[in-house]
Order: structure tokens, then C-alpha cells, then sequence
């Protein structure tokens, strides 16, 4: 994974980002008088979680142009992430809600995502020569749920990557409420085997294909160094001849989402500071951890933070 | 318009209700951190006004059975509104996002409303045989825009009530971002020949129809009684004999939105207690002004205070 | 309990409704800058969860005719309670005030409920004869302790509820700061004896009676089925022949008030529903468990909710 | 009116202070969620307005001994008023609601305030020997009006005033919804006839007395000094010789309430600092006018502040 | 003024940049409970507006590396603004109060930006070389008045803008709470004499160089190009030969602040386009206003929105 | 330790007081639209909660005239702190920025008290005299660290206490942040060795002195009593010859931050009252636990809760 210094980008994602609108604290939304605005995409949160940890990292998508498109952009650029790229078009912003539950009363999120402007993204909507100057690609199994041109759209980024020989990463983030998972097994299968790195929560390889054994689904997909998630069980790869473990830390959560795409971040900027799997591994679940602890889905950590937690561990107070 | 007092409903209504959501204050959407809820549908907003001013009205659409869906309900039923004919169904709810400006900066609507559910609503979802215990019907000329299964549930509206004998009022509405003067003339023209009170703004009338000229549009709609509003300059209708002027009241405007709505609904008020168009048009303008005052969409006022505004004029303080 | 299908209300409720006011999160009463606004009454509770589980409930009491009593009317009509029964009059809406602690601070409540209009509630405010049409009435030992005129309210509701030959639920809901368990003694034997279902805290009936045995209870109240209620630790019925229990689910709290009032509402629901006591019992810990986590007094939950969590137990986020 | 330095007050004056619950912005108190808390009563207004003008002030009450009547006590001390006087006991804190309202619609006030503890204040509540070293004493005709032990109390306070030699000041404050004109009328005018200052709103001069006519009030009143307030149209005062005229300042409102409190406040700072009556009207003018800048009931202003508006006039901003 | 397309920034600016803390609405700061927190300094003012406006703008200045420093530069890089220049360093964010008056109260700022990082801003702390890169150097009269080290960086600045060949312009912007006119008169001298564009209020003219003739003002500082602005009566311009004047455009103000900054990134931009002065004059006046709309100091518009001011005149609502 | 009630203040304290100015929640500092403003120093945390206990105490210190300043001392006012030693001058408040932290992501603290009013407070700012009509002088570590003038007033303040022949406790207060242990061990002795009680946490003991040996301590003050914290672990004292431990409460904690001043609060207002050494111990470990559960950093508590927790234990809530 040596990658020259001179590449323009660190890393290029693509995917749709969306307004998450909740009732705050634990009210519901059925009696909703306000909600809180974020920004939340599993890709962008990667990106940005990227961005924090000092990489440059460029974000694709399809925004609408208006206010709320550009304000998912402007987001963005808040953190550092480069939005040049962004396809301006479309008539929507995809929302979704979400009402904060407490044990025994789940958390629930209702998507209203249908014929957002991310939806329509295609092919050509993208440079895709500036792969050329980039050190990694990562996608999502989201993407090629939301449209038939989304799909052709992560099949042409993992052609155009390949011929750029560049790392890709692919999670699979399984959604059951896009498709079911027969829907997903064969499209999963196509890209993951086109991927260098395919990242997937347990329960979801063992749903869509019948097994979490590592050797097993790292041969299905070509060899690529796999890695499993379990919650606040903490992770396990599988780079094709060794398994790795990595713990999770012992969190008090603030905010549930955006935990696996924060692990991811970690885990993809340890790799590309040279780090082993192992270590990137632990990485990911240090930034997993903080993200927990930070209201929103974007982990809003620094490197340092990272790495105090990483060689100190929990602290209470710092002054 | 003397109708039985054994009818079960004063009024039904059908339309679209959506979530209205704004940032506070003047902030500019693009920077929102949180947005206030409101619930905003040109036809239930009438309803709500003229429930609150003491009738019993219905108001029926389709609505998402989630949380969203179930909130505009509720707010609707918390000022009794009756929902019990609501048709349950369809995936979204629509919504709009309004930032309020302050002068040069216009206020800005940005519509997410294609794919409502209302904008499914069909013929048949309603039991039109509830108008045979209603004495008024209320449309408006935002539900034919919405799709075609929309423009035919107006038609059948109109059919069910004639047959059914009762007064149809139709307030026009035209909305630019759904449809242009060009398509909407002759379903306004088809629509408003089968009421019986014909209420727009008199731009809308001379961008539509090319003139505002009170007898030229009665007789083009079947000698209609036509109201024609001028928002900060008040009213005038036309009862296919007189005119009749009403003056707007002073108002340090709170929010700008609904005070057509209410307007609709101090007149169908007045006219349904047996008072004479002049008295209702000024009652019209008294609960538009009240309008004015209140944040979000809904009058939120009472017929004692609508009633002390007409005979007693503004005052500052009660105490 | 088997109830015609056609009276119009499944149940019909009296009492008293207060401004809850609470200052936010955890501060302070004696520093509040703000304080939030919930509509709090034992019987209006049941009310309001029972309507969410899909019964026709009806409300009765005295409210005065300002904005604090319209809305408190305006926010029962909300979640479908029928408040066309309420007597308005009076002069003022109770209120209280709870400041919410955390260990070992607790949480306190201070009442400023006296001369509220509800307290002058007197017999003849409301039409009895509805009786005839409704299938359950249900009453609270609060009443009793507010004036005499309420107390000869009770007293006719119960006599009147006999006439009808409707079943009579009672929940003691002991309160030490309205009256002395020994000014309570007589008057609370005197109303459970001519109620069918009896509910009380253990810990009251200890207090006021001397004992919480089941068939002791019963045997005193003319043989009434008798509910003991231990907060985290469940419920137990006896119904003249057998003792059930029920244990409480596990709950991160969010707001302690009105707990007991879900448990009653899920109870009623499920009896009415034709389901047997122990299946009651447990339908209210799941109503008493969801209501916990909801910020206010009132059970804000769905019919499917209380059933998923019957059936599946606790989830964290459903996407 | 040269008083010795050597007083350990520059006023006392007594009265009931409440709580004032009003909905954010414009919102109206029928749909409230949330309600600021400001602490008000005209007397305590009076005294923190003099307070940081640099007067000692002390304010005597009754205030129940919860967390409500502390909050009152810890509101007024931050302004540095005096509250070791107040006597705690009785049951409840009177509070009112006050919706804001927008022209054409009033801002509405609903007293919540029958058997507040201050309603029961008696004369033999407070210390009267303090009176002897105390400069002034400040009363309104609100007090009367609350219960018979108010008006004997007053009754008392006047009687020892006189006796300790000190000047006593007295603001008819008429309130409508506590007694009629008629009631109000022979107790005002004994009350104004034992006190050197007397300030009315010249509207309730015309109600209560039938006439505006200063000299003739003055000698209705045993020659005191008559003051008589025109909200936006200034002061007029005659001191039983000379009248004085003070024009209102410009304003743009952000608060209403409290502005006669601020004006009394004014004047009686200037009096005390031996300015004569025509600069002490225009000194009640100009801190009248800053009170209707700030929300709240309380002229929260610096000396500074009020001299500089009275010597340079109004300025936008100070960088 | 005609520039080459191939610079890589239009314009580099540099200046302190400040938290600005203001307690909502007209509370006053001496009770605040909570605080506004905003991003405000004249020079990243001009960066927003002038990024809002399609320019590629850098910022340059010195930030501490907390939270606060990276809470700044994280906002200019939300509106576009490159911060890439910035220097890490130095203890303290400099901040400053302001609480919102209300006529005749004013505004009031207090600065508590002694001692921050901003004011230890030396020469070597940016790469100078990045102007021959650049089209444009946009300073400021409030840098100089910071700190001996800030006024030898302003003295580099132009030296190295003269060298590179490219337009500087100079806002005098002179604030009397950092030094008087008398010192700052020599000063504001010696650095307009080497800028090509100098804007000043009429008022600091008058008050720094007894005079506001252009022409006068114009020959002192070898010929550069005036421009002199007036609040609400709009501005003046003169280009050694023609005077140019524009009117102000009525405004229902939000937000004072900023207003001069969105002057100035009006008429840059439209300088920059290659416009006229007194077209660019009209366009400095149009984002003024919108900015003056607008809550905080940036004018976060669109170049959309401007033009359709200049071309359309204000709206009401647009839907 | 007999004092007489003839002094005029049970306890003098004197430092500094800054604005603690913290994000909502668990929000990022950096990522700040609001702050919560609070009032917060060490020695005036301790003046508070002793004036709640029912002592009258004066706080010292110095104070800009401006509105933060006046904001600190009307605080403290509003809790019958006498503020009427504070020397009014300087230029700046000092402030401190607090993002609360949920585990592993610390709490963190930005100290922003360079150059602050306090930090320039001198030995002849205040009126040593007083010491002599009081009971109790209380000091801490902070002091001393703050500017050499600082360190001055604290050598005249102990020396003047001695003189006046009254107690002197001293709170070690160690902070990392403003000097290192090596320059604190020499001053920290020097002042601990001229007081009555000296307080420290364990951790600092040993991190400055090297020892958290109770006797050794003692002698190495002159034979002082001794008291060691450890948070959750309680306290532990010596005096001279027994050692006496208290366990802590446990603690739903809401906020963290002065404690450790309740601590010190409820042990003085003991040992004022009279109590042994063991029971001072755990009325402040009461103390502390109370303030735990409270926002911001002072113990708003009442004796009576004290004395509840101390005699009851926790309950959940009181109704």
C-alpha cells in the first residue's frame, strides 16, 4: 500500500449525504416543535472523520442547489473535506428523521430519501481522471441501493480505480430498509470482489451470505483483507493469511450514529501512515469510541485526541 | 345559504398539509442548526380557523402513517379539527422549508412536497356521502396541481356536493412553483364554473384570466359570487348584483403566512351565521389581520377576540 | 366484561388536569429562567394512553375558560380524548411545579392546586346519562381529596355507574400532601367498595389500610379485583380466586411521572380487549416501561410499540 | 425634603411581587411549551430600579418559604435590594401570565394571584421602627386592593411614616380586574391624603376622581405633590404651586410592562438627590424610556446610562 | 484593473478575527445566561462575502491551535474562504461582547482582545511570495492600531503587494477604543499613501484629516481612488477625475454589524468583474443591505440574490 | 475555635471569580453556536454554599466595571454573598471555556485569565480591619499563582488574619495549568505553614510534597489540621492526633466541577457550628455529593437538604 507523496488527494468517496432532523433530548417526533439539523452520510462522515485526522480527502455526490444542498456542502468544507467535485443538480436533498429512544424504547429512523438528487447521480457526473491523483477510493453498499444509476456509478469507480491501480474500500453497510438481503447478495458480491478492502458489521455478512467465517468471504471476494464489526464487541480482520482482534472501548454514549463509519476513518488513516492491520484496527476503535461520545454523525475528534486515548486511556477532566 | 342546523359537519375541506419547517428567527436556512415545525395546508388552516371561530369541520387528505403524518393529525385534531376521514397511506409526508427575510431580503419557500402521500389521494378514498350532512364544502386550486389523481378527486368533490346541494366555495391559490397560468386557466375555469363563491388574489386573477374585472369573472364561472383579495388593501366581492369594499386593518406583522387562509375562514364564518357579504368580507379582513400576528400558518384565535377587534379596534394591553 | 360494541365511549374518566412546569435538565427551581409546559392529571393520563391504544375515552372536569384551560382541553383533543363533557368555569388551572433531581438529590414537587376550578367540580356538572353508553369508568382517590363537592362527585359517579351496570375502576393513587391516610381511611373504603377493580401502590396500602394482603383487600371491597403495584418491581393482581404477577421492565429513565397512570391505561386496554388478568398485568408494565422513557406525563405510545416489545423485548435502533 | 445621610435606607416600600410566565416571542400563551420566568411586582420594580440608580432599598413582603418565593428573594438581592424585611410563610407565590401580543392584537395579562402569601401580609408582619432611619417610603394602590390585612397594613405603613416624620410617596396603580373605580375610589382617596407625593395615570384620575385637574386633586389631597402619567405623552406634575410638563422619549418598544414602575423610580432618585420636580419628571422620563428597551419587568438600567441619555441623547451603537 | 486569469487566489486578506458574544434577543449582557457566539472581524468579513460572491479569497492571520482558533477557521472554511495561511500560535482567541440596544438604548461593545494571538502577528509569519500569485490585497486601519509587530506586517504587506504589482485596497476603519485620532492620523497616512483604493465612513474623515474632500483626500494619498460611505445615506466614490455617488437601499435592519465590510466585498467584486466604480459603488450597497438582514457579522449571501436586488428591487416572499 | 456572634461576617474569602462559558450538552467547543454562561471561582463557590448554610460571608476580589464584572457580582449577591469589598478596576474579566466530556473523551478546560482585573489585585485594595469582626478567613492555592501582586495579597491577608487572632483555612487547590509543582512547593508551604486547616487532594499531596502522610503534613504546617480528598473516595483528616475518615455519597453525577468548594463549604459550615472534625467531614462530603447533581459550579443547596441527605439518605422524589 506504499503510495507516492505527490497524489492530490489522500482519498475520494462517494455516496449521498443527508439532513438527519431529530426531536431533541428524548422527545418524540410525533410532538416535535423543533428539530436539530445535521448532516449525516456514511461516506461524508468517513471523509470528514478523514479530514480531522489529516488527510485530504475530496467527497462526490449529487447535491440539489439550494439552501439545503449547499448547506450540506458548506458542512463539508467546514471540515476541511474538498467538495469541488460535488455534481450541483436534482430537485431534493434527502432527509431522514430520527427520534432518540431509550432502553426498552428503540431509536427509530424514518427515511424520506426517495428521488433525492444523490439518487440520480450518474457516471459522468464525476472527473474521474482525478483518480489518477489520489491514493484510495472508498464506497459504501448503500450507494447501488438507492438507483440502477447509482450502481453503474460505483461500477465505474471501481473500473476506473482499478486502472488507476489505486487501494479501494468498500463497506458494506447493508440498509434492510433499501433492499432485502437476496437483493443484496449478488450485487454485494460484484463489487466487494472488485475491492482491496471490504468491511462489514457480522450480523450483516452472516444474513446476506450465510457465513462470518474470514478466510470464507475473503476468498468469495478475490482475496481482499476483510474486516468484521461487532458493536461493543470491537473488530476483527482477516488480511488473507493472519486474524487480527481489536476491543472496544468502554463508552457512556451520547450519540449512537456514525460509530462504524468512524471506525472506518481510523482504520483507513492508520493504513495510510504505514501502520499494520493490527494497529489500524485499534485505531479505528479509538475513533469509534470518541465518535460515540459527540452528538451528530460526524466523528469531530482530533489526531491527538486519538492518540491520548490510545496511549492513556479514558481520562475525566483535563485543566 | 340557509342550511339545516341537523348537518353533521359545517364544513368539509381536502388538501394537502405539510410540515413547514424554518430556521428561528432570520437566520438563513443554508446555516440552520435546528428548525422550528409548524403544520401548513391552505385548506386545513381554514378548517383550524374555522373550528376555533366555532364550527364543526372536517378536513380529509392521505397522510404517511408515521410519526410525521400522525403529528399533522394530531395538530389538527388539538384545535378540533375532525381527521376521522383522513386516508391513511402513501409514503412521505411533504414538507417545505421558509426562511423569513426582512426587507430588501425576500422570505424564500423551497416545496418537498412531490411524492406525498396527498399528492396520491384519489376519488375514491373518501365517503362522499358525508356531504349529505354537511353544509359547505371548501377546495382551492392548490390540489388540482398536485397530480392528476388529485385534479380528479376535486372533480368528483365538486360532482358529490352538487348533487348533494350544498355551497362550494373555491379559493383559487395559485401557486407558480407547481404549475404556470398557462396550464392552470382552463382547469381553474372548469374547476371554479361548478362553485358557488369564488375567492383570489387579484394578481393571480389578471396573470390567470387576463382580467380582475369582478362581473367579467362572475359570469365567466356561472354568475360565482367572486371575492377578490389585495392583501395589505383588503377585499372586494362581487355577488353578481353589488360590490362590496372591505379595508385591511393595521398590522405590525408577525408572520406572513396563512393570512389568505383565514381570511377564507372569517368569511365562510360569517356567511354560514347568516350575515350578509359586506359584514363577512370585513370579518374576513379582521381574522387575517389576528392572522398576521400569530407565528406559523394557523389563526390561532378566538371568536371573542375577532369580535373585539371589529367592534373595538386595536388595543395594546388587557389587563 | 363482555360490552356491547355500541356505546359510544369505551370509558370515561374525572379528575383533575394541572400545568406541570418544570424547569429544564436538572436545574434548579429557585434559579429557573424557563420552564417547560405539560398537561398532568392522573385520569387524564389514562385518558390519553388508552385513546393511543385505540379506545374512545372521554374526559370529564372543570376547567377555567382561559388559555390555560383551553390548553389543556386543546392538548387531550391532540392525542383524541373527547372533552366535550368538561364543565368550564371557575377561576383558575391548577398547577405544579416538579424540579427533577438526580441521586441523592430528589426529585420535588410543589402543588399550587388550591381554588383551582377543578376543586369546585360539583354533581350536577356533568350528564350522567352518557353512563348508559360507555363500557368502564374509572376513577382515582384523588378526586375525593381536593373539596367536598368533589368528593359528592365520586360519589355519584359511582352510584350512577352502578345504575348503568358499567364496570368501575379505582386507582387509590394515595397523595400525603392532599390528606392524612386517617382523613383518607374511611373515604377510600367507602368508594373501592363500590368499585369492581381496585388498584393501589403496595406501599399505600400498607400505609392506610395495614395491610396489602390481596384477598384481605378484596374481601374488604365486596370482593373487588384488587392490583398491588411495586414501581421497578412489578405488579400482582388477585381476582377473587388467584393471585398473578408481573414483573416490571428493565427501563433507562427518562421521566418518572406518570408511570403508574400507563400501567393502569395498558391494564384497562388489555382487559377491555377481552385479554385475562395476567396478560393485563403485563401489558401495563409494558405501557408503564415505554412511558418511562418519555419525556412528561403522558404515555405518547402506539398500540404496535407496546405489542413489539411484548413480543420482541427491547431493541436499540430500528433502520 | 433634606433628609439626614444617616438613615440606613434611602426607601422602604412594600407590596406583592410575582412571578410573570410569558411564551417566547409572539407566541400565544393558548399553544405554550415553554414560558420565561421574570420576577415582577410594582413596588420591587420601584425598589430595583432605585437600587441601581445607587439608592438603599429595602422591600418588604410576605413570600411563601419554597423555592418560588426564594427565587423572588434571590431576584431582588442581585439588584442589591434589601430583603432581610420579608416575612416567609403562607402557601403560595402569586404569579400571572402575560401573552405578548402585536398590534392590532393585545397583549393579554391573566392574574393568577387569590391566596398568595403576600395577600395575607398583616401590619404586625415588619419592624416599623425601621421607618426612623429610613429617608422614604414608597406604597401603590395595588396593595389595598388584595385583602383587608393589605389594606390595614397600609393603613399602618402611612401611620408610622408620618410619625417617623419621613416623606411617603404613593402610585394610585389602578388595576381594573382587582376592584371597581367605585371600590376604589374612598379608599384611594384616604390613602392619598396621608402621603406628600401622589402619581396617577391621568386616564385613572378621570375614572376614579372624575377629573385631571392637578390642583384640584392636590387639594383633594391635602396638598400633595400630584403627578399624572400619559405613557408615550410624558408627565405632568404641580407641586401645589407650579405645574411642570416632561415629554416622553422616543421608543422602540421591546417590553412594556414595568415603564410607570421605572418612571416612579426615576423621579423619586432625583428627588432624593435634591433635584427640583421639573428635572425629576424628565429623570423618570428617560429611565421609563430604557425600562421599554429591556425585557423584563425591571428598569435594569446604570445612573450612568440614564444621564447619558439625558444629556447627549439616544445613540445606535457604543464601539 | 485588468488581472490575469491564471492568479491563484483574486484576493488575500489579513486581520484579527474575533468571537463575538452577544446575549439573544435585547437582553443585557450583565444578565445573560447564555451567549450567541459568532465569527467576526472586518477582514475575513470580506473574505466571506467576497467567497460568497464567486471569488477565491485567502485569509490570512494568526490563531491560537484550541478550540476557539479552530472554531474560527472552520467557519471561513465553511463560506470557502482558504485558510491555508493561517499562522498557529499565541495563547489567547481575542473576543468581544456585544449587547443589542434598542432606541434610545444603544449597542454596546466591549473588546476583550488584548494579549491574543492575532496582536502578536509578526512579517515572517506568511509566505509573502503568494501574492504574485494573487490579484488583489485587501487591508485594513484596525491591524495597524493592534500591535507594533501588526503594523511592521501591514508595512510588509504593501511593500510586497507594490513589488508583486497588484491592487491594494485600505478600509481606515478606525476604531476609537484602540487608539486616538491623533495617533492613528500619521499612521492611516503612511499606509493609504501606498494603496490604490481607500474607503472610509465620512464621519472618520472628518474626524482623523478635518476633511472628507475627495479630491483632497484623493491628492494626499498619491491619487489613490476614494470612497466614502454613510450608513444609511449610502457612498461617495472618486477616481481622480469623476465623483460618483450611490444611494443607500431601505433596510428593516436585523443585524447592524458587518454592513461595511459587505460594502466593501461588493464594490471588490464588482471591481474585479471589471464593472465601473459607480456601478460597483451600487453593487457595495446592495450586499450591505442584504447584510444588514442578515444575523452575524458575515453577509452570507448569494451573487443570485444580489443581482436580483439590483435588478428587481426587494420582494416580500418568493414561492 | 469558640468565636463570638458579635463579628460581622462568619467568613471572609477572597480570589478569583471568572465567567465559565460552555457549549450545551456534549457538544464540541469547537463546534460552539451557543455558550452557557456561569459564574465560577473557588472561593466564591465556597462564600456561596456557606451563605446558603445560613452564614453571612464576604467575598473580595477585584472586578472590572463593566457588565461581566457586575454579572459575577450580582451572582453572588443573588446567594447573600456581600460583595461590597470588591475593588472595582482592570480591564477584563477573566473566563474559562468548558466542553463536557462523556468516557473516554475528557472534559477539557481553556483557562483565558491572562491580565484579568483579579490577577492584578494588590495587598491595599481591601480593608484588612474587617478581619477583626469575623470569625474565618479562607484562602486557596489559586491565588498565589495568578501574578506576584496576587501572591502578596495573599502574604498580607494570612498575616492580617493572624493579627485579628481568627481561623485560616487553605485550600492547596493545585492547578497544572499555571504553575508547575516545583514552583508551587515552596510558596504552598510557606502559606500553609501560617493556617489553621489546610485542604488538599491526595493526588496533589504527592505530586507536590511527595508525601500524602496525614502527621508528616501536619507537622510540616506548624501542626495544622489536615484534610485529604479523593473524590469518589471521601475524605480523610488529621488534627494533630486522630485520623477520622468519611466515605463520599454515591452520585448520579450532572455536573463535576466545584465539589471539591461544596467539600470545603459544608466541613467550615460545620466546624462553625460547632461540630467535631468527623462529622465536619461528612456534612461536606454531603455537600459535595448535592452539588454533583447540580449545573454549574456552586452548591445551590438548602441545610435542610443537607441535613435530609446526612439523617434520610437519597430518596427519588418528594411529593
Amino acid at each position: 500500500m506504499s503510495l507516492s507523496e505527490t497524489k492530490e488527494f489522500d482519498l475520494i468517496t462517494l455516496g449521498e449525504t443527508m439532513w438527519r432532523l431529530s426531536p431533541p433530548g428524548h422527545f418524540r417526533l410525533e410532538t416535535a416543535h423543533q428539530l436539530d439539523v445535521q448532516v449525516a452520510g456514511t461516506e461524508s462522515n468517513v471523509a470528514v472523520a478523514l479530514s480531522r485526522l489529516g488527510k485530504r480527502v475530496a467527497w462526490w455526490s449529487r447535491l440539489p442547489d439550494n439552501a439545503p444542498g449547499h448547506h450540506v456542502a458548506n458542512t463539508l468544507q467546514t471540515y476541511g473535506v474538498d467538495v469541488s467535485g460535488v455534481c450541483w443538480g436534482g430537485s431534493r436533498l434527502g432527509t431522514y428523521y430520527i427520534e432518540f429512544g431509550s432502553s426498552p424504547r428503540p431509536s427509530q429512523v424514518i427515511y424520506d430519501r426517495a428521488g433525492s438528487s444523490a439518487s440520480e447521480m450518474r457516471p459522468d457526473d464525476f472527473d474521474w481522471s482525478l483518480l489518477r491523483h489520489t491514493r484510495w477510493l472508498h464506497l459504501t453498499g448503500i450507494t447501488p441501493a438507492l438507483s440502477p444509476s447509482c450502481l453503474e456509478t460505483m461500477r465505474r469507480a471501481i473500473a476506473e480505480a482499478r486502472t488507476a491501480g489505486i487501494n479501494i474500500s468498500f463497506d458494506l453497510n447493508y440498509r434492510g430498509k433499501l433492499w432485502t438481503t437476496v437483493q443484496a447478495q449478488p450485487i454485494m458480491d460484484e463489487l466487494a470482489a472488485g475491492c482491496h478492502l471490504v468491511i462489514t458489521a457480522e450480523r450483516d455478512a452472516k444474513a446476506i451470505f450465510g457465513t462470518s467465517d474470514l478466510p470464507e468471504l475473503s476468498q468469495r471476494w478475490n482475496g481482499a483483507t476483510v474486516v468484521l464489526t461487532r458493536s461493543a464487541a470491537g473488530a476483527t480482520a482477516y488480511d488473507g493469511g493472519t486474524t487480527y482482534d481489536a476491543a472496544a472501548f468502554d463508552v457512556q454514549m451520547v450519540d449512537r450514529l456514525g460509530a462504524g463509519d468512524a471506525f472506518d476513518a481510523g482504520m483507513l488513516s492508520a493504513l495510510m501512515d504505514g501502520k499494520p492491520l493490527d494497529e489500524a484496527l485499534r485505531y479505528g476503535c479509538a475513533v469509534a469510541a470518541l465518535k460515540l461520545t459527540i452528538p451528530g454523525d460526524m466523528a469531530l475528534v482530533s489526531r491527538a485526541e486519538v492518540e491520548h486515548l490510545l496511549t492513556s486511556g479514558a481520562s475525566t477532566i483535563q485543566r
